[in-house]
């Protein structure tokens, strides 16, 4: 049988220290805790606790990190990169689940609890993507929670064979249908549409559209997006990742597009990206949209950033956003809690009583402090059971 | 006498591993050192030297660092938070010497060595931010050299006495003539530039003038400081700071404005802000033009972001600038190291026999790896004497 762990003198986010006792893997009480024999008690020394970080755009199965550096002069469009990196792969000996254990710990360190990746489909490598971030998936299950979308990165109709591949991904085991960029990538937008949310049709599955078409090209397919959304019967099922139109310069156009996206509960994944238009925080959460966020690629063929610290995030989106006030950097942080909750449905996510014990522990005067330093996480529980301190995991990889 | 240090096994810029070593202050050579009687002997451990960091822009006197954490509740325009601050700071206690004394101890920890630091100087403050930075300038120069921009945050003109106050403070010590946005703020550019350039003249001393101005407004004030400092024969020494105009969308005319700039020796400092439009980095760099970077305000009445980490700077202008070569990378790197350094007029700065031993080691596999991964500095010198170790000042601080 499972442990009681009673974690001391922590501040449930950022407000008066308390006990949280925690059985079987969920909070079971919150309030001053008498010593219990047979307990475990970890003094949280004061610190601020919030339900596990979640990171809901990355891509696992392609980070460098722990790999030699990888000098990168690739030109800077999305097409040569994308060529770059799938025929790069295999040159450089990239393991995708060696390098999806890899991020795994880094976020893990982070506070991080549960992951959405995007792992690459394609008729170059398959499902070997897949193959790598389930074998990372099965083998971590114990210190994260990993959702997989299968993500045709090189394109649905224009490489043929992809479909049928993406139809295998969800066969064996990936959980959320992805698409790309459906006017620019496949030059066929009811083409790629069509076959989207006929996959999630067929296997029962939420959507997960990454949409860097700017303005009114992505306006555009947004549109189609939210029409096939409603005809699905998907509302609350649908997400589009980046969204970089909806930064358009049109503030009427944007506030109709918004109304109807919080109508079909579509949620918005933005990264708060400093060098494209994207989703004006404030605004799209004020409309009902529900937004989470991502590191995106970490330390790849693309670029060298990334860190895979959620809360360096929340700072990201914040200052993407000017928001300097607290009660504003406060609904940056619900974006990577709650909001990436939402939009992979956990059950139980919190820190209240009955909720899963997936917990960070974060060092700060006030929650807006903590975000703002970033110090080492002192503490990581998955289901109650410790797995790293001091920002570090407490699990070794290859 | 100066001891002789010798820095064993670093590589410098992240070239080849070297020693190099140390005598009064400068470095006396670089190449494979014998062991020296009477020689310290400091193992680099094969770390990365670079000259010190330049922070170029900040605001020493007002950072609320180590204070009780200010809750923001302002809201985000410029006047509103001027006014915001100038009525703050008495209440909260904000003392200039003991908060820039905290500042200087954060930006040393992350290997700065020099620093520009814009002073406020306003009819209802006088000239205490600037005695209490040269107080801190003064109870510090054996770690950091500190340049005090006299700073008219409140208006130049429209608060009547400021003028006087900016004389007596370029008088007193103050190194650098400031300006705030001539026309948003004094609306009166002429009126603004003229007293600008005088005070310049008249102490025979550089201007910084900061220009939030943004698209056509700030191109036509750009035009007037370009015209200013070819009649006062100010070429090299003048910096727009911030300069938001040129982000603007007008290809062509941001192309004559920038063959202007170069023309004229006038510096841009730009923090890469991830929320206005900026110089595009890499543009305004071909066109020969001097680009520095800075912190800007560190966690104060304005904002709580910042932590003095010019690495983290340089990631942050790669960010906004879509800079995900290792080339153009560098090239952020060169703006917080000789960018500055070209900016402040310092003499000696670099890591060749006769500069100046203002050093920093910075952990990495190569230059990119190291900047990105923004790990704590092993070692940083001042002068040739060891004055942070492993992220953290070895002095302390009120």
């Amino acid at each position: 049988m499972d442990q009681t762990v009673i974690l001391k003198n922590v501040r449930p986010w950022g407000e008066s220290a308390t006990d949280v006792v925690i059985r079987e893997g969920r909070i079971a009480e919150v309030g001053p805790a008498t010593a219990m024999v047979e307990a475990q008690s970890i003094d949280g020394g004061g610190a601020i606790l919030l339900p596990g970080l979640v990171e809901a755009h990355t891509h696992l199965d392609k980070t460098l990190y722990g790999m030699p550096w990888n000098r990168n002069s690739v030109p800077s469009n999305l097409v040569a990169k994308i060529t770059n990196e799938r025929n790069s792969k295999k040159r450089i000996g990239l393991d995708p689940a060696r390098q999806s254990a890899r991020q795994v710990a880094l976020s893990v360190g982070h506070g991080t609890t549960h992951i959405r990746s995007h792992v690459d489909v394609d008729t170059e490598h398959g499902l070997a993507g897949v193959h790598g971030v389930m074998a990372t998936r099965e083998k971590y299950a114990d210190v994260v929670d990993i959702e997989i979308v299968a993500f045709p990165q090189s394109g649905m109709l224009i490489r043929q064979g992809t479909k049928e591949l993406m139809d295998e991904a969800l066969s064996v085991g990936a959980d959320v249908v992805g698409g790309l960029d459906p006017c620019s990538m496949d030059l066929d937008p009811k083409g790629h549409l069509d076959v989207v949310f006929a996959l999630a049709e067929k296997h029962g599955k939420p959507i997960d559209i990454h949409l860097h078409e700017p303005g009114e090209l992505g306006i555009f397919t947004t549109r189609l997006i939210i029409e096939r959304t409603r005809a699905h019967a998907m509302a609350g099922k649908v997400t589009i990742s980046h969204a970089f139109c909806l930064g358009h310069n049109d503030y009427l156009a944007i506030g109709r597009l918004l109304e109807q996206l919080a109508e079909t509960g579509i949620a918005i994944m933005t990264t708060g990206p400093a060098d494209y238009a994207c989703p004006p925080l404030i605004r799209t959460l004020d409309a009902g949209v529900t937004v989470c966020s991502g590191s995106d690629g970490i330390r790849d063929c693309w670029g060298p950033y990334g860190n895979a610290d959620m809360l360096e995030r929340a700072v990201f989106l914040g200052m993407r956003n000017d928001l300097d006030r607290d009660d504003d950097i406060l609904r940056a942080v619900e974006v990577v809690t709650t909001g990436g909750a939402t939009v992979l449905g956990l059950e139980g996510y919190g820190v209240k009583v009955g909720d899963m014990a997936d917990l960070v522990l974060i060092d700060g005067e006030t929650l807006t402090e903590a975000v703002v330093s970033r110090r080492p996480r002192p503490l990581v529980m998955k289901r109650g059971k410790v797995v790293a301190r001091d920002g570090a995991p407490l699990f070794t990889t290859e």
